[in-house]
């Protein structure tokens, strides 16, 4: 078998574009044996040469001028290691414009222009792939699009941010929110600014990419319906201890009767459940669907070598298919409702502080059946100044419970907002011993 | 974007035969959206075409003539889903030389006759595909030749028999091998003649597979070192749940220093581990490599409609790589040295009856000292006429662990044989807490 050389590019040389130049470099002979094909970065756009670099490229390959990779016909690929919205995503556009394939690490440009970059790559022939954008070195992306196509996937649940997977594993173990943060922060999982991780949108645009795939219907970042762990209280972490569950942000894409939802939530995750045991800085996908039951991929879900690992796949298999258009063919992609948001069903958890008197259980459980919402499980506890209501509900829509959840807060017994969190567990409540 | 008709021909239409027709038959649609081709069951082998079927093939598939499948030029591709070796080797190869790509779900053969088969294959420049051949659904084959090829891959363990998986989730709740077995057989989770699963040989055809896949190098069933559950001692799954410890079935292909060991034991497993979370008849394998860290997948092992979307997958991924030689050329396989069966290194817990009087820890421990094996944990149980040792080793070669426990049973102290099971645990039992 002839070595065929394929000249690649890079937009960045961080630690994601260096470590993908590490793995091309150092993993050359084994890329070559399993495809023929030698790929070797012959350029990488960076802002400052000068900068020491974790791997050392060869000399010239650095350049601060997107058109010496743009416009040199001898670049087979690029790889768009950068992040940012602008000027990444024209440049992105530009590159596809001249014929050359792209694969992209970066999930908010494919989350939020998404159909628009695409379409570009569609026109012009070539292949846009995106791997490395939804947890790094875990191949989701290629399972959903390659191995699952006649599955009928019908519901994807993710644990799809590790900071906060990391935060809630030292929550569990009796961290403050603050504390845990600190440590995330001082391990390096945390930016400084951890907006985009504790409010849920960092995993919301990972959602919406998996979603668009698992379903192949267009969903964009700001149709994600999310909440953080930033939402979750000190209350609700020590009630998922009382009743042996897993406080998780879980990720869900959900196909409901031809319509679609997908959303972020802090939820508590029966501890029998394959996402109950992704712990630490791990992410988790699990895939439901007809032909498959349940497929879960679990990794490291960051990480420059990891993420690295998932752009070197893309390239690779980009090289292996250019010219079939396989799967990677605009497709005609399918327009789906949407779920209305309150219709989604599933367990829940409720967490009720009243006073600690007769007749106060009565009034409650009232509310709930009034709203034929049926219990399966229920502790009372010894509060302050009252009693702390545990309240697990078998499967019911979310409008269901917001509204039983006003209900009870207006009445005279309540000391506090009620709070209510999805629940996880594939087999309903009933199939966690409690029904 | 114009259909292309695949007609496809498959070599039986059992339970998962007739679920390859179903899913392509059902999923059309949705692979024609994602793909562009139409794939459609033309011609079906089978002994008896007047048996019912659990999927009503389309008049005048079902056929017992081969030579109908093989000679028909219209067919592009086909799916052997028979099992056996023979006849279907020698049709595998029929078809191969007729030019037609070949999915097989069929492991024996895969694992015995691999080299046979892909160098025909290669031969007539079509692809073998053979995703459904481990895990079902699970798309360990596709992740590991088209997501990993750079990331060094090291080892692969892997709980690969869904049988004995579910045994020993049952064992672990206090039920006997026989009783177990009984209920596995009672759920059709074990066949009526058991062997293949309960002596590892399932789960080492499996293991086979998946190191020529992860190592580039070819390993023939009848290289892999098994055991089965069927040599785990009652003792030993009491053991288990004192040391909070979970039984389960390994298999394990590991690379050290360029060299290889391909082996399947009944293990201990930590509690923390992905791989203890695994119960029931599911199958997981966990990838560990540099880059990647680790990688687990998880899913159902067996089942009809779980195996033929393996099938259907690798199908669909033949149709939409045809031509490209994508990772499907044979490659230049690499030769890699056997590890000699005793350095293969991993934790052991031993378990040594011993008489109950004064010295005879010395005795054990100076046996342990003498040949450099660190004791990481160590309880001792009052047993019926005397005391029960279980010792868990830190990281020591086998041969050592064999050698020493031979010495000890020769001690006048020794009231059984003493006996030994690896642990399985990726901190080493350091990150177990015991050290």
């Amino acid at each position: 078998m002839e070595s065929v050389d394929v000249p690649v590019g890079l937009l960045g040389y961080g630690t994601v574009g260096s470590a993908v130049d590490r793995l091309l470099t150092e993993g050359a002979d084994e890329i070559e044996r399993a495809t023929g094909h030698r790929l070797r970065v012959v350029r990488a756009l960076v802002r400052e040469p000068a900068r020491e670099r974790a791997f050392r490229p060869a000399d010239g390959v650095l350049t601060t001028d997107f058109a010496a990779i743009r416009d040199d016909a001898s670049i087979a690929l690029v790889a768009e290691v950068t992040g940012g919205l602008e000027p990444t995503g024209t440049r992105v556009l530009e590159l596809l414009g001249a014929g050359k394939p792209v694969v992209t690490a970066n999930k908010q440009l494919v989350a939020r222009r998404g159909a628009e970059l695409f379409a570009a790559a569609t026109a012009a022939g070539v292949q846009l792939r995106f791997e490395a954008s939804v947890c790094a070195a875990i191949p989701v992306i290629k399972v959903l699009r390659e191995s699952l196509v006649a599955s009928n996937v019908h519901r994807v649940l993710g644990i799809v941010n590790g900071t906060t997977n990391f935060m809630l594993t030292q929550m569990e173990e009796g961290l403050a929110y603050a504390e845990a943060l600190s440590e995330a922060q001082r391990l390096g999982y945390a930016e400084a600014d951890p907006t985009e991780d504790v409010t849920g949108a960092d995993a919301a645009a990972k959602m919406a990419i998996l979603a668009t795939v698992a379903f192949g219907s267009r969903v964009v970042f700001e149709e994600v319906d999310y909440a953080g762990i930033d939402t979750l209280t000190p209350d609700q972490v020590a009630a998922a201890r009382r009743l042996a569950l897993k406080p998780r942000l879980i990720g869900s894409a959900t196909l409901v009767d031809g319509s679609l939802d997908v959303r972020v939530r802090p939820s508590l995750v029966d501890a029998g459940h394959p996402l109950a045991a992704v712990t630490g800085a791990f992410n988790a996908v699990m895939l439901q669907g007809d032909a498959i039951r349940e497929i879960t991929l679990e990794g490291p879900g960051a990480g420059g070598l990891e993420t690295a690992s998932a752009v070197v796949a893309d390239l690779v298999s980009i090289v292996g298919t250019a010219g079939t258009g396989f799967l990677h063919d605009e497709p005609a992609w399918r327009v789906l409702e949407r779920l209305p948001g309150g219709e989604l069903r599933s367990p829940f958890y409720l967490h009720l502080e009243v006073a600690d008197r007769p007749g106060v259980l009565a009034r409650v459980t009232e509310r709930l059946a009034a709203h034929e919402l049926s219990v399966a499980r229920l502790i009372q506890d010894q509060g302050g100044e009252g009693a702390v209501l545990h309240v697990v509900l078998h499967e019911a829509a979310e409008g269901a419970v917001l509204a039983v959840l006003a209900e009870i807060g207006e009445l005279e017994e309540s000391h506090s907002r009620p709070s209510a969190l999805p629940v996880v567990s594939d087999r309903g409540v009933a199939g966690m011993g409690w029904a």
